[in-house]
This record gives C-alpha cells, structure tokens and sequence, in this order.
C-alpha cells in the first residue's frame, strides 16, 4: 500500500489505520468497498465507481458520511499525496460496532492507495482456466466483502492450474469470484444479467461490443462456446481458454475476445487522454 | 466489552485493540471465530469450543500460533482479570494481510469478554416467529464469520416480528442463521446433519433427549411439526411458535421443548458446580 490513505475522517499514515475488531465488518464480515484503478494519476471510470459505492452503501443500509463530491476531493488528494501512478484505489465501509453485534450500524470509512496486479502478459496471449463451482452469490448486486467462500476455494486453484471458478446453479452460470463472465457462440456474445454483479468493465465492454445478448446460459453452453472472456477491474478482458478439463473453442484467445480486448486498451487510454486534455 | 482482552499476542486493553483495515478479515471477510458462555466465572463446555476452533482455524487454511492449552490459559486470565461473571467470550482469529488480498495468510488473534444478550423470558414463554428462507451457507461446517446475507435480512427483522430467519433450499431445511432447528412430531425429535454448523448445544441437546433421529426435513414437516425449537450458544433452547404466518402446534412452547429447556438448564448448573467441586 501506499503511504497515505484515509482513515477516522482524515489523511493519515496508512500503516497507522486501523478498525477495532469487534466492528461487525470483521466478526460478521458485514462491509461494502469498491476498487478502482487510475490510468497514469487518472482514475478510470471513477464517476461509475462512486455510483456503485454510494449505492451500495445504501442498498446495505449503511450511513456514508460522505457525499460523492467530497469521495472525488478525498480520492483526488490521495492520488496526488501518493503520486499513484496506475495503481489501485479501495474502498471500503464496515458495518460497525452493532449493539446487538449483528444489526448494521455506523461503520469506519477507509480509502486505500494500492499498487497493481494485473495477469501477466502470457496469460492475455493464452488464456487462463477456470474451475466450475456450484454456487450462487446472495446478494450480488451489492458489492460486499462476503469472498468467505471463493478466498477457501483459492487455497486449492493454483494446484488445480485455474486462475478463478465460475459459479453455476440450477442449470445457469451467473459469474466468477470477482469478474463477469461472458461467451461467443456464432458471432454473437452472451452474458448473464441476473444473480450478477453489476460490473463497470462489463458495462465497459457492453458499450464496446454493443450488440451483446443479455441472457441465461448454462455450463454446458460455456463448454461448447466458441470464445469464453472474463471482464473485471483487475483483470480488465481475460480470454478462458480452458473450464474445468475441457478445452475452449480452439484452446486460445478468439477473434471477438482479442478485438474486445484491445478496444478496452484504447479506451482506457482516450478516456485518461480526455480528461487531461479539458 | 469488558476492559480486558487479548490481542497482539498479549492481554491489553480492549479499547485499544486493533485490526489493519486491508486484513482479508475485512476487506474479503475471510475469518473464524467462535463465542460461548460463562456460568458464573465457569466457561461452559469450554473443551467442545476449543476443539471447534482450533478445527475451524485448521479447515480454513489459517495457522494459529496458540495450542488448546494455551488458549485455555489466556482464557481463565482473561476471566479473572475482567471478573466476568455469566458473560459471553469470543476468539477470532483473521485471515491476514494477503500478498493478493485473497488467498488465506496468517491472521491476528483476538479474544474479548462481552456482556451477554440472552432472550427475554417472555420469548423463553411464549416462543418466537421465524422467517423462512431460501439459502444454504458455503462451508457451513466451519465457524466463519461469513453472515453478511443474515446481517442485511435482519435490517427486516423486526418489522416483520421475527427472531430469526431458517433456511431451507431444494426442499431441505439446515438451520437458522446463528442456531440448530429441531422439529417434534407425534413424540419422536428430529434435527438436519447436513448444510449445518455442528452446535455445541445441538450436541448437548442430542445427548440429553438421547433419541433424536438426524434426518432431512422440509420446510412442509417444520410447517406441520407439533413443537420446533432452535438451540445456541446464546439462546440456549428456544421454543418457535411461528413460522412465517403459519402458526406451530398449539401455538406455545410444547412438552418436549418444555422439559429440554429444563434439562438444559439443570447440565448447565451441574456442569459449572462439578468443576467447582474439583
């Protein structure tokens, strides 16, 4: 992490913050956050960003003291405190210290400047593996810290050579543990819109794409698709050249993956561009 | 809280203890923990909890720098430090500071004393309502502090007039979302093994009552049981009089929830006094 965050209502040393654990963010892991990156010192589609969290906020029914014109000032200081070049930015809000120790409260504000970790290059050019899980995430439209189950699972992925799960339940595949999930079948790109997060890099490549079919599909279908990509802060577009012991399409990153992909780059950079030169 | 706990490695002031916010604890609310009772200055079935979360710590992948024995050591200082009589303990033990932020690392341990907050006898009389719901838990069989579904739904709680909630899913109820369900038809009592958190006092009930048939049951047998109750740490046994609209039995505390309560209670005084006498 970087030297500044925020923290108690202030700019303040980040190795210095801290939560006092009876906050029902930790002993009942009841918190929202958001992550986001900056492209140079620019913070990529933050606007999308502060949407999601406030909302989130108030979907989990958390007071956030702060209103999105005051998160912009304090992510604008950070950035320039920190001189946080393509990094991370979390966000994160806990439930707090409940009287009951299970009723959401009024929780702790934390903003924090991290440094990135993005795929490696060979993971863009091959694709990753995915391992299929059945399950489904309660509450996904709300960006909570409940990962209990996905972070157990990564104990055992990389000796599985998977890179992330995707979730399936009751014949429909919702999404992976932090990313969207999308197939190309016949030229035509299909994503789930129900039991998903809302992510901003897959309203990202919506925009991209244009002509993507918001509908169900099953593992099955994930199997015999044509391209498989995952789309995500972190991660930006990830060809899936491989789910569970099955081989993707032809085993590396489709057409309409690879041409997403760098239409993604491009617009990262005319959005930063954009922003500097107004 | 009471003024004294352990954190840090060491026992301190419970006012000053403290978690790094980018803990997976919070930021991916990946922990363990487990909470019981005090009877008197007596930590009640103190053994079967131990086990528990040392088991737990194991089962999620977290190294924890302390055996029973010297847990049980932290806990009788902290007893007497605190005088904390017929009061409530809990361990937590984080998932770290995460090299990714995900995968499980090595955590802080915590352990507090906490004022109790047991059902009021007028609950204990006439029983309480449950809502039903449909969900199971991810790895129930660990004590994870993975209640972020619970802790939103009980922001309705209340309105609805609901202790509780219970869920059910494909048919097949688990538990409630911090107790063990029991159902009573025509003398004989039933309770789920599977998608459950192995209770203590679940464990205690089974060995008093002597006959309970662990099998499956639906949403429809609880509906229709004689007598239902739930059983915790916290609550003891509870008589459920209501399910959603649907009234149970007679709609009161029925005979065979009515003498377990008594028995329970009858082990738990033995229990603290057997110790005394040693």
């Amino acid at each position: 992490m970087k030297p500044y965050c925020f923290a108690n209502d202030t700019i303040t040393d980040s190795k210095e913050a801290s939560l006092h654990p009876l906050d029902i963010g930790l002993i009942r892991g009841y918190a929202i956050f958001d992550f986001f990156r900056t492209v140079g010192t620019h913070p990529l589609f933050l606007e999308d960003y502060l949407k999601r969290f406030t909302l989130s906020a108030e979907k989990a029914g958390l007071p956030l003291d702060y209103s999105r014109d005051e998160l912009r000032d304090i992510i604008y200081q950070l950035i320039e405190k920190n001189d946080h070049k393509d990094g991370g930015i979390r966000m994160v809000l806990t439930g707090g210290i409940s009287a009951n120790h299970f009723l959401p409260a009024r929780g702790q504000l934390f903003i924090f400047c991290e440094p990135l970790m993005l795929p490696s290059q060979e993971k863009y050019k091959n694709g990753v593996k995915l391992l299929s899980v059945d399950y489904v995430r309660p509450l996904p439209a709300i960006k909570t810290t409940n990962y209990t189950y996905p972070c157990w699972l990564s104990l055992d992925w990389k000796s599985q050579g998977a890179e992330d799960v995707v979730y399936h339940h009751d014949g429909r595949v919702s999404e992976s543990s932090r990313s969207n999930i999308f197939l190309v079948k016949q030229g035509q790109i299909y994503t789930p819109q129900r039991d998903i997060l809302w992510g901003i890099t897959r309203k990202k490549v919506m925009e991209l794409a244009g002509n993507i079919s918001l509908s169900d599909f099953s593992l099955e279908d994930l199997l015999n698709a044509d391209e498989v990509f995952i789309s995500s802060t972190t991660k930006r577009i990830l060809p899936i050249t491989r789910i569970d012991e099955v081989q993707v399409g032809h085993g590396k990153p489709g057409p309409h993956t690879r041409k997403l992909m760098t239409d993604f780059l491009t617009m990262e950079i005319e959005n930063a561009g954009a922003v500097k030169r107004n």
